[in-house]
């Protein structure tokens, strides 16, 4: 059984890229009808530039069930070599949690989810049991508020997203991170504390984080990191082909950045 | 325009009740055809006694699609006078939550949500906006991995949950806490901080949580606390009549422990 963070190295590897391309159908710009033919022209687009593909489900989920199954219609769309990472930052107790493992993992079948720790390792571990997928944790995110509590400083001196990248690292070998690209500092921190955990990177583009700062603090090979970019790919331009020069040109700054890094 | 926290007030006050009854359907026990009827017979076997209802997502997306059709269902058999808390746990960056909030309290129209903090104001800001709504932000949760990162001492020597009980509670009036009935102590202590603060309380029962430990550590008054009850009363016995008696077993025990504190 290949595990998810194989695959990911796998495909990153052969395509040489770190794209994540993010399918979040902003509701101001589409009616609900047009979602599924929207991602399939983005999907189109994108492919050979995209490692993995990552929904949120917030955006579904706002236009109500039609929504839902919008991205019932976008998965299928997907080709099946490439890897689809479910963005929905469920957290919940364990029994509880259970449920959306299975929900996430088996009745949409996705590759990978995000969640959220604050409620500790049983809040997580449903999620784990899946030792094929893929558990992107939340750690330091992208977000103005990021720093309110994940970066408080515990009594022994650590910062809480320190702390806590260590710690759930040991709950699983299928275990990634996120961390945000708008704070390069503690995106450099954490991958020196834990250098061989595959990290999740959103935050490019319209939260202000920079591809060349990404790659200069945590790159660590192809695949042990994918660098997300949504709205910036999605809404390049008005034609699916400026998504497709987007993701390339998302691309070609890596394999730029990280050249710089090896010279 | 009445608050979500003033109609529960009142709700509490005229039936004398502190119960909020989840509905959460287990997968084990239910096929998805058969959750709306289950819910409506548990929802007509305790109204009375319930002064909200609280489904959680988790069980109806476990079912995909057709069990959040169940839920669409379920809700329509919730008489319109008794308020509903959708338990989502959701919390993403601020434009995400946006759609959650979007999804939550207009798609499906609760009347109060679970929310998760850990990504800081800006992902609870746009629930926050909906000042007739309530928000229920995780403080301390009733789950045995609670305590992992939730009771981390910072450098100040407060625990983590307590000074997040102490700033969450000023982003707005229509913010209430959970704290589970599990750890009783913390309860009392959350409870003294932050005194005019509603409470969400889980973890009675199943998770071994007692109702008179609850009321003896946090009790303030009609309204002022919420005390969730699920399996405990769902699956109470195999007649919906056995949900009745146990939901009114515990407004009776409420009352006995509500007199016991007052002589």
């Amino acid at each position: 059984m290949t595990s998810f963070f194989e695959r990911i190295v796998k495909r990153s590897t052969e395509i040489q890229s770190l794209l994540c391309v993010g399918l979040d159908p902003h509701g101001e710009q589409h009616s609900v009808s047009e979602i599924a033919s929207f991602n399939r022209e983005l999907i189109e687009a994108t492919k050979s530039f995209a490692v993995a593909y990552k929904p949120n489900f917030a955006f579904y989920e706002s236009y109500g069930i039609p929504g839902l199954i919008a991205l019932e219609e976008t998965l299928k769309a997907i080709p099946k070599n490439i890897p689809v990472i479910a963005d929905a930052k469920r957290g919940d107790i364990g029994s509880t949690a259970e449920a959306y493992a299975k929900a996430l993992f088996e009745e949409w079948a996705f590759d990978a989810v995000t969640v959220n720790p604050y409620m500790g390792k049983d809040s997580v571990e449903p999620f784990l049991q899946y030792s094929d997928r893929g558990i992107f944790i939340l750690c330091r995110t992208s977000n103005p508020g990021a720093q309110q509590f994940q970066s408080l400083t515990l009594n022994d001196g650590q910062f809480l997203y320190e702390y806590l990248a260590k710690i759930v690292i040991t709950w699983g070998s299928n275990v990634g991170l996120v961390v945000g690209a708008t704070a390069p500092e503690e995106l450099q921190k954490i991958h020196r504390l834990v250098p061989n955990t595959p990290l999740l990177v959103p935050g490019i583009g319209a939260q202000g984080g920079s591809i060349n700062d990404v790659i200069q603090a945590a790159y660590n090979g192809w695949g042990k990191m994918l660098i997300n970019v949504s709205r910036g790919i999605a809404y390049a331009g008005i034609h699916p082909d400026d998504s497709a020069k987007e993701a390339e040109r998302i691309c070609t700054l890596v394999k730029r950045s990280i050249k710089s890094l090896e010279s």
